[in-house]
């Protein structure tokens, strides 16, 4: 595999930090290529603005138009091409984060804002009646694998199906589906160690194995069957999916799951 | 009322400046006090980081106890601690933003991450094995109201219940439950505008129009039923909801919402 590990969190000698590492350390002892964007170590820019656009900003900045102007004209800032080089190199990307208040951290999120761009992961293909571009399944990362490894503070009861936070799987729908699956880039079932906030550093030794266990078992696992968009499952042009396609009962977010 | 907007749109000439401006000048005609973060005028820092918790910072940062204890100490950073009092001053919240890959944009996530520290806006009350906390409904900012004034892109119909993005109640859920209901902010309805990629100048009249009826009726308007965590509705301690609370056949977020 060609993985890049994507990594989001302030402290070195933190959980995620030891996480990152390991990842690093057992994937390369495994014969693959690692390369590592670890986001606070390049102070990464997480706020979207006219300076990601070179030239190719208007004076009234129009976010979507001026990234892919800027995107196709290659005048991108340095550090977003980078990231978009490194995400076309890869095979397998890597996430890993602490859930802050049910999302990503904001440094994360900033790299998807400025990395995604128009033209890159999204606006790309026909979008007319018929057709609303090639997104959801295709796209300019199709065929790419992504992994979310995340810690959370709180128990796993309260991100069960009834929990109160809501179900880790419908939390993380937006990153894995709305995010991810949008240019193309399937998600295997994410990795989730949950009471975090209470882990002491002797509980690490199972965590580890835990974990080493997922990373050598990547190739063989199968991503989360979301459908998709463009080969028969919804309707046209509302993209609603189609009545009955589902089990009964299931709503909300897991209707674009199949099966 | 005693409005805070919190705004987050690079372009001041964009349609979610030409809302926040709306938005300042309707209300302050209507006699309400208003006060603005325009995140990307004050160049606020995205990121959370040991510069927010001063000497707090432990040398191995940790950032839900070492964000508490500066807290407890008065020092966090001074923007931090200006947006506290900022929302402790307010009884009405704005949010103004457009939808970036289903979230609030990076700069906004930040806002929530830095100002929303241990002690002010979770790890508030009792934590035990039959009381978690004073959130959901309790908590800080309990009694106040918040609205989100969203732009979102595409068509309302991806939105849907059936639409392939995933209905638009669920995206905000994160938002308006787990950031904001959690330290006891109730949400409004929110207000979003679809299909804003293709929307002219010229259709600004009727936006403009509906925004400033949606503001002249904040005090009226009912907040969204999220089912509060102390009164009965969960099991203790996985606070999961109790079986049979719900509507038949209702699931996953919608869950946490009453009747």
């Amino acid at each position: 595999m060609k993985t890049l590990i994507v990594h989001a969190h302030p402290e070195p000698r933190s959980l995620n930090s030891s996480l990152k590492d390991l990842a690093v350390s057992t994937l390369e002892a495994a014969g693959h290529e690692v390369r590592v964007s670890d986001l606070y170590a390049m102070n990464w820019k997480a706020a979207v603005d006219a300076e990601d656009y070179g030239l190719d900003a208007t004076s009234r900045l129009k976010v979507a138009a001026d990234s892919g102007r800027a995107f196709e004209h290659g005048t991108l800032a340095a550090d977003v091409r980078a990231e978009q080089e490194k995400l076309l190199w890869a095979d397998t990307v890597i996430f890993q984060f602490p859930l802050w208040w049910y999302s990503m951290p904001a440094i994360l999120k900033g790299w998807v804002d400025r990395v995604f761009t128009y033209r890159f992961a999204y606006g790309v293909g026909e979008h007319s009646e018929t057709k609303y571009g090639e997104r959801y399944g295709e796209g300019t990362l199709a065929g790419k694998r992504a992994l979310l490894s995340v810690t959370v503070g709180g128990p796993e009861a309260h991100y069960g199906p009834r929990g109160i936070n809501g179900p880790i799987d419908d939390l993380l729908f937006p990153i894995q589906h709305g995010i991810l699956y949008y240019p193309g880039i399937e998600s295997l079932p994410p990795f989730v160690l949950y009471g975090t906030d209470r882990m002491t550093d002797d509980e690490f030794g199972d965590v580890a194995k835990a974990w080493k266990e997922r990373l050598l078992t990547l190739e063989s696992t199968e991503p989360i069957p979301f459908r998709r968009q463009n080969f028969g499952d919804y309707e046209l042009p509302s993209l609603q999916l189609k009545e009955g396609l589902e089990p009964a009962g299931r709503t909300g977010f897991g209707l674009h799951v199949r099966g």
